[in-house]
């Protein structure tokens, strides 16, 4: 179905509140928002994903009463710019927090980064408190760790975890260890009074993480105050660890250590809103940031089961992600939703229960998924893949085109780092950046989940996207023209190479003569479909004549931008 | 645990029967057994395997009524010896049906071999007739096409298939197409009576066969006779094939409509056992003849998840099946099951089913799964992957050992034949035959079930296998110290090469001084651990000094036979 305009989202939420028995008198109290977000677990990890040693019970009963996700995506296939997206509703190229494709680690966030978080961002908590939500940060924050970027500076009323990952032990002179703090104050550091032990791989952390997400439920429960709880845990990010009753249980050595504590925490917390009667009130999501880390596998690495390659790579493998949804009367138990989703979604959809509408002066690429949950539609929508700045592919339906495939260096892979181990498609697992924009690598994504059998395609093509045509507004006389490519088969879109700055979602919207672009991203659903304006532009002439600042185009019959399509 | 005892194995069906409400009056009718056997499907083909499409809801929902194997093999990745091992609870280099390893395509019967099923061999309908079944195969036979090896010689009361792949259309001169027998009478051909439209891979035959089993089933239950049924069918074994509701209709194509039409008949027999009320005297297993073949992916060829490689090789993905049973009340909800099987335990745990003790002067190589799928219990026992006539890999408990690697020649891969596609793990898919006898390569198939990092091992060391102790009559004096090896870590097993004929099976059980072995292969859990002499051979000398036939043995200190650990 076509994305949900203004009045029928704000129709969906009453219906939502009224059938939670809340709209009825007063303000309605909107549902607790509770987002279980994992650190480099892999898609491949949960047994209703197919893991053989099928170790998370918790997870998969979760999923048989919830509504899974297959189709499920990362904004990114590195740790802070996903978690930016996933707060902002925005891609890293528009959010900021993204760095160039020169290397693969794209603004990664080490302790030696000084950046992080933009001021001018609006994160999910700051936006919920509008509606009276108590929002509390468990686990890694990763989105700079300068007292600016503090995340209460950006709408959480609590913290506890650390702004950086668990690495370490360091010297504590050149290099400190990493801290973790309570709120504003820093309680102590990792390998310090947080005690990781390398060898053994034991820590508690992942119980402390567990005890305080019950303990911050219970007392916002006890103050009747809708709670918005973002569980940032880290046991599965390299080094893994577990605490010592789960050490040694698992059939897949420490890396499932530290999955089944998860899960058996993942099964404490719903647990604890089952005793706490708020089940039918608190919209769950569990999901994780990126693939499974391969060149941690597979003693401190995960599975992106039939995936191709891990973290790092804007193959399947480094950006589809387990994803559950589960609100116990209101989304349906045991379904499986094949709408393309992504973590941005998280913050569209979380406003959309608060009853909140996205900021309106900047683009929102979330989707609110609460039509796939509640009633089983879908929206077409775009999955995009980026790596810093480069638009690496695009997915559309099931059809994924990569206009730039690399997995890391030469001189990496020759000194032993891999992102795809035990994996190479010839010309796609490449090791130098390799341009496919004239003729991109098309993949069947259903027939061929592994991207090992790239479509041949003859010549570049307009890859024409199904998009349904009646709650669309006729906004252009060429419109129809570009429905009707609807019934072509999908093939090969031809995408130039674009290096584009944030600033480029400025652009106004509008309709004029010439090349007419349409701007995807998805704003807002209500926004969805607009038509925006580049200036006076050609076809056969780049696009950077109308927009003039930081696109790199090589000049075809076509030009556009990422992230758009083009009707000419 | 140990393998169950003669009479606990009695006690069991006892059990089992009188739980069944059938053991109180007179001869006791035995359960029903279904054997739905697939053609080609990989474990990574079902929902609930993983397969990120889930169109198996009937497979998934029948796992979730019954009990999933994660850790289930065939006896060889090709059709014609793994069915020939299911049918005679032997190993193909056992019951005569294999070929050398010169080439990948080992006792493969296409219409130009002339053999079959040896006569001396006792096939499951055979055994079965004498606790008073009736028997049907539905479908692919492939043991032999001439009247000798016809399925109704060999204790079957019905056929509805082919001897033969639905390979074709052919000349009908040089080679005429393939054969449709109803029982003993040959009712049409492929691509004619039979018709396979291999453009828009249109078929009806999996309807054919679906209805087929319907019949038999209720016939049966009208007869109150306890019915065997084997349906072999083979859609999804390329060319791949739907009939018209099912063609267009996945979102994996044409391989995946043929899953759906499977998915879907499984329903159906299901519901049928149901509206018979029969489901709790109905044993139901499914599984497949071998992994997907990658050969024929993504359009012909399914999904082998996270495996290694596909059909023909000895890799995860040529062996582990799918593989669901079913008994409702009998085998409880939703459990999965660790337990090491393979196609072979079929044989067996029908025999057990039936109440029948499986052929006492040969060796059998499955285990009765009942103990498993009862009660949880699971029994040590290996995996043997042979290629041909060559023990290729062992597993035991997590650990595999490779001796043998290769995919296929270079020759054939230059020209495209591709049994790994997209995969390539250094030294381990390799075209050439590579012995790793004295330091085989061993994979932990629990921390990376894709067998990406073998584990490194500085030098040979014997392989110490967990064996539990109380249930082992101490028959030498040497096996206290061989239990005593079961606390040492499993690493690495010096197996020299091998060459055996079907014949070395039967040398005679006892134990003597010099040189002690057991075989293993659980001719029956009865016989499970006894010695066995293979003549006087002393440590240091080459076994083939006591078998004195097709041995190739480089001597070391430690000889032995596929299939047989040695305590010096």
């Amino acid at each position: 179905m076509a994305p949900v305009a203004a009045a029928t989202r704000w129709r969906l939420l009453l219906l939502v509140l009224s059938a939670a028995g809340l709209g009825a008198v007063g303000a309605p109290k909107p549902p607790n928002i509770l987002l279980l977000l994992m650190d480099d677990m892999g898609w491949g990890d949960l047994g209703v994903y197919g893991e053989p040693s099928r170790e998370t019970p918790n997870l998969d009963q979760m999923a048989a009463e919830g509504m899974l996700f297959p189709n499920f995506y990362s904004a990114n296939p590195l740790c802070s710019p996903s978690r930016a997206a996933l707060l902002t509703g925005r891609l890293p190229i528009r959010n900021g927090f993204y760095t160039t494709n020169g290397h693969a680690r794209n603004a990664y966030t080490p302790q030696e980064i000084v950046g992080g978080v933009p001021d001018e961002e609006h994160l999910l908590p700051e936006l919920l408190k509008r509606a009276g939500y108590a929002s509390k940060i468990v686990g890694k924050w990763h989105l700079g760790h300068r007292p600016q970027f503090h995340p209460l500076k950006h709408g959480f009323d609590e913290w506890f975890g650390s702004p950086n990952c668990h690495f370490g032990p360091y010297d504590n002179r050149a290099r400190p260890n990493i801290p973790v703090y309570r709120d504003w104050e820093m309680v102590g550091r990792y390998y310090e009074e947080f005690p990781i032990n390398l060898k053994t791989g034991e820590a508690n952390l992942t119980q402390v993480y567990l005890q305080e997400a019950l303990d911050f439920m219970k007392r916002q429960q006890a103050a009747q105050r809708p709670f918005f709880l973002y569980w940032a845990i880290d046991a599965t990010h390299a080094p893994v660890y577990a605490s010592r009753p789960f050490l040694g249980t698992s059939r897949r050595g420490r890396y499932g250590d530290a999955v089944r504590e998860i899960d058996d925490s993942v099964g404490k917390i719903l647990s604890l809103l089952r005793d706490l009667r708020i089940t039918e009130n608190t919209f769950v999501f569990f999901t994780s940031d990126n693939g499974a880390a391969l060149i941690s596998a597979p003693k401190q690495g995960g599975s992106n089961g039939p995936f191709l390659c891990g973290k790092q790579t804007t193959f399947e493998g480094g950006m589809r992600e387990p994803a559950i949804a589960w609100w116990p009367g209101k989304i349906p138990a045991g379904q499986v939703s094949h709408q393309l989703g992504s973590v941005m979604d998280l913050f569209t959809t979380s406003l959309s229960l608060a009853g909140l509408v996205p900021p309106s002066d900047r683009v929102i690429d979330g989707l609110d998924l609460l039509p796939a949950m509640l009633w089983g539609q879908l929206t077409d929508r775009p999955i995009f893949y980026y790596r810093g700045n480069t638009l690496m592919a695009v997915t559309l339906g099931q059809y994924k085109a990569h206009f730039w495939t690399w997995t890391n260096s030469w001189e990496e892979f020759r000194q032993g780092v891999d992102f795809c181990p035990g994996q190479n498609v010839s010309g796609v697992t490449t090791h130098t950046q390799e341009e496919h924009t004239k003729l991109p690598l098309i993949f069947h994504l259903g027939r061929d989940p592994g991207e090992r059998y790239p479509l041949r395609c003859s010549r570049p093509v307009l890859w024409c996207l199904p998009w349904p045509a009646p709650p669309l507004p006729a906004l252009c006389p060429a419109w129809p023209a570009f429905l009707g490519c609807s019934h072509l088969p999908a093939i090969c879109l031809p995408l130039p190479r674009v290096h584009v700055t944030p600033t480029w979602a400025a652009f106004r919207d509008g309709c004029t003569g010439g090349l007419r672009v349409r701007v995807w991203g998805g704003r807002r659903s209500s926004v969805h479909g607009r038509q925006h304006q580049l200036g006076k532009v050609h076809p056969g002439a780049p696009a950077s004549e109308a927009l003039g600042q930081g696109l790199a185009v090589p000049s075809r019959t076509l030009e556009t931008l990422p992230g758009t399509f083009v009707q000419l």
